[in-house]
């Protein structure tokens, strides 16, 4: 069951009663070691009532609010810590929708989340936006969603499947489960003025709410300065020790993420335990998981024993996946600490350095035990427009994946995307290939590339040639995950293998799909706009695990291979990508032809 | 001039030119040392520049702002600190309009106040509170107001001029300058589950805004978790350290005050300096300081040199002033450190310990400089029933001061309030009188003391009996500052004197007179609301000072006999007190005979 959670406002007088021993609690906590976070101790033996999801006492001795019908929970002396907060995250990267990320992160102990859903945003716009906030708020544990801010990313280099307005920002500001404005990515137009950004910004401040930042940028002079000028409150995409500093010291929170691929913590937290600022400032998030890392690995469990395991005092790294997040979001009344009022989300946990997660309890209910999750996290009844999003307008054929030559010649000079290990920017490559019959072939150390317009039914078909993933023999690989349009992006050495993908895509809704020598070899459905699964976190790992192997056994040897594949057309990264638009030049900011020479 | 102040929605395009070079700055204040109250830092050397009232740029270098008609101010290496903030405070406890309190801790660095207009709420009700609330906004600092809770302090036990009821409380969280809810004294309220105190926290948490706490008892056990669990987020009534650990473990401020009269930061910020408490959660406030006070001694300034001589370090010390208390209020992003977007309050001082307060600089412009103001704090021009609040229906005679004995006898047992130095709480005394002419007398150690109704011109006299002042000879001494209801207080020995004093409030529309041998010997005007006079700081701890002497003249010689006077009718601190309804045994909380025994 879900505890249904009165507002703070209708609480206090049960809350009262409760605590004067007037009626009972729910739920009885006793012979804990609370963390109060608040003071940053540890209170020995101390015991906690809970009544409505809310604490209602927090001290030394509860027995008067046990009453017929309260629950007891002995802790056995072991640690009660406040629930873990995610202070920023994308709740697609988990290939899962709200519900599924949920309950995949429930047993880990995370008990509220500030998820921005960018993704969804681009292929289905406000409505999309709407659907997952919904979404988060059916759930036993605190989902708050962050208006995504930058739908398209690049305005001018791609079309996405719809578009994020200052009205729509002002529109959502208005929604209950909206705690701010999702990560304002694109900051060269915020230090350039752009009156749209600008507005997104001051609509979300005049609701008095928060402003997530994304300043992804090395340097910390001038541009850095008038970013922070902006009104952006906050960033997670600083890597070293300066970052953070630099960040704290213009008033805005350090987020130090460690999702699947980031690992910003180690570089970061340094500011607080070697340079001695104020932690206070300082949150942790993961910003991006993949399924497989919450099932393997954890969630906000593994960053806060990550910071620890990086010289964090462990109450102050506690602090800063619950207090300082809640203050962040002016929600420190609601929730982050183990105190009366707040919703009681709290950890059992026998190991302040190991952080077992041995009990959740999420607003009074006990959610996880052990590991295994004792409640349902409900389902939105998703629109069949959100399960047909990948529209090809067409059946693909091999013909659609040859890019011609416009001129009788044996050869021509094209431009390669050029893949990178471990590296997010790609290459700018060049390099001659062979004409035959009109039609330019990828030489053996390259793959076509190919982006499928699938938002609009244009039938659109972007060529390309890429390097770097290693591919032999004959395949094609789709996805619909595609960021930040997230159209469809194919890779493949046979172009009858890279129409199959596409329209299996097409057949399935979206998802991940490899075939190799005719057959499809590994499936991932991501039904819900071709970017989520409603299926559980453990199923979606393992046909991601199979995706992997999959792509192995084509010859690709790249370490996070598929993260590679699914950027190739992030068009606000360098150097070069492709787009609906086009190839693309970052470094120019302009779309660009596919040859060198007048081909 | 004053600042006219955009907000920070409708600041963001300024600020980000003048950050990226493209637009000059108002005022840059180069070489300084920065406290940077975010990081916990000096940052030496750092510059900002200020546009628009609010900070644009704070770095290194500022050279890229500078333009035609851009002021430069140069700190000389001096440090920078934020403005300083009261967390909690009663303007009228000066005496003093917004206008004239402000004009006076200007010059001492406070640019930010959280006042309780609670007096005038009583005497005016609502439409007094919104009169403070408009002063408070016309000036050039930063002076928000709480909504008073409770009016009257104690219902039942005395009548007010105007109450203050739960829709009030909702009406006015909907005002500008509104930031939360004022003290909730009546904590047994609050502990018994009285709706209507209930009502007026949840009509602010409602609104977001921040509930403030009045928890006046020692007692740490099950009543002050029940307040705990009723929503207060902050306390100024702890005076020993256990009471400070005690509120931040439950997850409320701890507001430690440095007033005219409190003294207890000593006491309590040893939770930081020794206990080794996270400071976050502590804030320095004055809650009441007369106008001597703040011509004579200072304002925050005096409190933050005090926790710092108390041994906070310097930096903490300010945070508690700064940081701390705009966190609290929801207004971290608004103002309370350096740092871009918040407004520009800013003081130049050489010294972290000494705090000399050299130069305020409030929304960037220069508002003090060595002491002396350097801006006008605009007047409301208050209507004239503000100015007409001592109702007393007639002229009063010797006759209305007269205790009559209701039978034959020559002398009675009546109840004396017994005023001890130093103390808050009064005696409950015996004293058997003698009865003449079938007048009770007081002896010589004794004095009369009548509670003069005045808000509803009844013509109402209580008559009672104090004892502890030491007055002799023929005198008396009248006050329309008669905490919380603050009709007219009037102490004497003469009933001639005590009738022309009263009557002579009623002519000058209130305030504090003292006569002796049938002539007035000091006078202080309090022309607004009985309460507060719009003359100058100087001139009013002037005309109080002598008041003080005048009292001296009388035969008073105990300390800070003002504030004994003016709370004999605080009917919710023991033991004895007077009221409009009669004599009030507080320990039991109900209207009493004068007499002992059937008079």
């Amino acid at each position: 069951m879900i505890q249904s959670l009165e507002s703070c406002a209708k609480s206090g007088a049960r809350l009262v009663a409760v605590a004067a021993g007037r009626e009972p609690a729910d739920l009885v906590i006793r012979s804990g070691n609370v963390v109060n976070v608040q003071s940053r101790e540890v209170l020995d033996g101390w015991e906690v009532a809970i009544a409505g999801g809310r604490f209602a006492y927090l001290g030394p001795d509860a027995a008067h609010t046990v009453g017929d019908g309260t629950r007891i929970v002995d802790a056995g002396g072991r640690y009660l810590i406040p629930g873990l907060c995610d202070g920023h995250m994308h709740i697609e990267s988990g290939m899962l929708t709200p519900a599924e990320f949920a309950a995949a992160v429930i047993p880990h102990g995370t008990t509220t989340m500030f998820h921005d859903p960018h993704e969804i945003a681009n292929v289905l716009g406000l409505a999309g936006v709407r659907l997952m906030h919904d979404e988060s708020l059916l759930q036993p544990i605190n989902v708050f969603t962050q208006m995504p801010s930058c739908a398209p990313s690049a305005p001018g280099l791609e079309t996405t499947g719809h578009e994020i307005t200052a009205d729509d920002v002002a529109e959502a500001m208005r929604w209950p489960g909206i705690v701010g404005l999702g990560e304002m990515m694109n900051f060269p137009g915020v230090i350039a003025g752009d009156p749209k950004m600008l507005a997104e910004i001051a609509a979300t401040q005049a609701a008095g709410k928060t402003v997530g930042g994304h300043y992804a940028s090395p340097d910390l002079g001038m541009p850095f300065h008038a970013y922070a000028a902006g009104g952006a409150a906050d960033d997670h995409e600083g890597t070293a020790e300066t970052d953070a500093i630099a960040r704290v010291r213009q008033g805005m929170r350090a987020m130090l993420r460690l999702g699947s691929a980031w690992h910003d913590v180690e570089g970061q937290i340094t500011a607080v335990t070697e340079h001695g600022l104020d932690p206070r400032n300082f949150i942790l998030c993961t910003d991006d998981c993949h399924s497989g890392t919450l099932v393997n690995d954890g969630h906000m469990d593994r960053v806060v024993r990550h910071a620890i395991e990086c010289g964090a005092e462990p109450l102050v790294a506690l602090q800063m996946a619950t207090l300082n997040t809640a203050t962040h979001f002016g929600l420190e009344r609601e929730l982050g600490s183990i105190a009366p009022g707040r919703r009681a989300d709290v950890i059992l946990t026998s190991d302040l350095e190991a952080l077992p997660i041995e009990h959740v309890i999420a607003r009074g209910v006990t959610v996880a035990v052990a590991g295994e999750m004792k409640v349902d996290c409900p389902h939105l009844d998703w629109p069949a427009e959100t399960r047909t999003t990948v529209h090809l307008g067409r059946a693909l054929a091999a013909g659609d994946f040859e890019v011609k030559a416009s001129r009788a010649t044996d050869s021509v000079v094209a431009k390669v995307i050029g893949v990178v290990e471990n590296q997010a920017p790609t290459e700018a490559l060049k390099a001659r290939l062979p004409v035959i019959d009109g039609v330019v072939e990828a030489t053996e150390d390259m793959a076509q590339v190919a982006l499928v317009e699938r938002h609009r039914a244009t039938g659109r078909v972007v060529n390309g040639f890429v390097s770097g993933f290693g591919y032999t023999g004959r395949m094609a690989m789709a996805s619909t995950v595609a960021h930040d349009s997230h159209h469809m992006i194919v890779v493949g050495t046979d172009r009858a293998c890279m129409a199959a993908a596409a329209n299996r895509l097409g057949e399935v809704g979206g998802g991940v799909t490899v075939w190799k020598d005719g057959a499809e070899i590994a499936l991932v459905e991501l039904p819900i706009a071709g970017l989520m699964s409603d299926c559980p976190a453990r199923e979606v790992a393992a046909k991601a695990e199979r995706m992997v192997a999959a792509m192995a056994e084509c010859g690709c040897e790249l370490n996070n291979a598929y993260m590679q594949h699914s950027l190739l057309a992030l068009v606000v990264i360098p150097a070069l990508r492709i787009s609906d638009r086009g190839l693309v030049d970052v470094d120019r900011f302009e779309v660009t032809g596919l040859f060198e020479d007048a081909a």
